[in-house]
């Protein structure tokens, strides 16, 4: 079975770690949100491509929740003696994926190739893939403003409700192309995962690239809910449903969101599953630990060969 | 007494320490040769800039003899790990410099406004001025072939003899223009000091920018001998004189190499001396301290107080 897991970054990065342990590289494709890349301090930053990518290679700071576990920050800092901004914190060893992947892109690499050689370089196996190697802003409209999706996360901590998700694109009036490893992964594939999530921000850039719905409506496709006991694990997601969709934050609202892209759901024990509409699955999607993530890892794929099964 | 003061790196930059305490801010002008800065890891990296602004702000790495005491390199094992060049090491807190030295360069700041500004986060309060805000790269020639300054001296440990040093210009046909902060500090001395540098790697590009030698000849010009008991306080600069020269290591060949625009000499107690061709001095010209830099540079003043009265 060919697996097309669709990430963003800390829960879908704990998710792609179970199933990273249960499928061998050769079955699994993790396709992963570019909508938050920023230039800071002149580097290419991808918050979800490295959350994603050093998770599986053991790397990451799970506390803290970014970045690299056993981290310093002594060029931050000096950036902050001179008055660099500081509001996006880099590690130092953080760094070297930066100035690597900078360098790479600025001699012409693409972010495809550029993300499969800083893999190489830290031991991960399975493919981790942009969704686009073209630039995707997420921009959210607030009522202060428009402003780019981290200087909103981060610095400003979310405190503004979105009123809006939109897309900056290289060309603002065509789609933004799916990177060709992504569209050749979908081919392949047997089962889309998108993991839990946030669906404005992490899952909505991917599924806007060229193609990639088109495929999705062909697959059979499981969403794991980000949404655990009547709000988000992590993140401003319960207040996005409120103002973006007028929604509760229910494993429903997440279901309605997908719409008829999904055929499975996956959702918390004990929370009230979009079953009405779905082939639904309750577990614990909590993962505090790798075992945790294994776990839910083989649970997600055993309903999906049940799901499969039942189609073919 | 307006001086200016010409370095390159290690040695210049001690006595740049020196003269930094023993003289006003408003009094002195560092000016440092570009001819060895390099992009490396995406990077612009001026080694000799940062070796005297480091020196200033007593920061540097005395022992080491490059970058900053108490450093650490955290992403220099990242970059390895990724097989990027590993050759030129960068530790964490200097990067923080050579990242907003980057980021503003490319924003389109000269780097003499760049130098400025990161002398201000250090609390720098003496000018630190480029030679240039063009690139001049210093070139060797080896019997197997041409290489940048730093791939000669640090990737290659200067193993192979330099036949002939030339500058590599962003305009090949034109000289290297003089940075204006140079010019103006020169147009307003009263004193040009030229520090224990190697003269062939560290003086000539400086010499060599537009309008630079003009106002040296109009100026007493003073310069410390890097020559030191038959040999080089530090580098290849022995060697450099055998090989492009054909002189021994002696104080004579440095005043040589500098010929008419000397003034005065200052050299190392003990050694002859060029007093056959320019007034002299001789001190104790090793510095291992602060307060031996402090010393030399006090007593460099002081002979250059004696030339000026005798020229008036």
């Amino acid at each position: 079975m060919n697996v097309v897991y669709l990430s963003g970054g800390v829960g879908g990065a704990r998710l792609a770690h179970g199933l990273a342990r249960a499928l061998p590289a050769n079955a699994l494709t993790l396709a992963v949100n570019t909508g938050d890349d920023l230039w800071h301090w002149g580097l290419r930053i991808c918050p979800d491509l490295d959350t994603v990518m050093y998770t599986l290679a053991d790397l990451a700071a799970v506390e803290r929740g970014w970045g690299l576990h056993e981290e310093t920050f002594a060029a931050l800092s000096f950036v902050s003696r001179y008055g660099g901004e500081t509001w996006f914190q880099l590690g130092d060893h953080d760094l070297g994926t930066h100035l690597m992947r900078s360098e790479w892109l600025r001699a012409g690499a693409s972010l495809t190739d550029v993300t499969a050689r800083l893999c190489r370089g830290l031991g991960v196996a399975h493919a981790i893939v942009p969704m686009s190697d073209s630039a995707c802003e997420t921009m959210i409209e607030t009522a202060a403003g428009t402003r780019t999706f981290q200087r909103w996360l981060v610095q400003e901590r979310a405190q503004l409700d979105a009123t809006r998700v939109w897309f900056r694109r290289e060309n603002e009036a065509a789609q933004t192309a799916a990177s060709p490893s992504l569209l050749a992964a979908l081919d392949a594939a047997d089962l889309v995962v998108i993991g839990p999530s946030n669906p404005f921000v992490s899952i909505d850039p991917i599924l806007g690239c060229t193609g990639v719905r088109e495929r999705l409506a062909r697959l059979p496709v499981i969403a794991v809910s980000p949404i655990v006991r009547g709000g988000a694990v992590k993140g401003p997601l319960a207040r996005m449903l409120a103002t973006l969709s007028q929604a509760e934050a229910t494993p429903q609202a997440i279901a309605d969101h997908y719409g008829a892209l999904l055929n499975g759901f996956v959702g918390e024990v004990g929370d009230a599953l979009p079953e009405a509409t779905l082939p639904c699955h309750a577990a614990q999607t909590i993962m505090a630990t790798r075992d945790d993530s294994l776990r839910l890892a083989r649970e997600v794929l055993g309903f999906a060969e049940r799901i499969l099964a039942a189609r073919a």
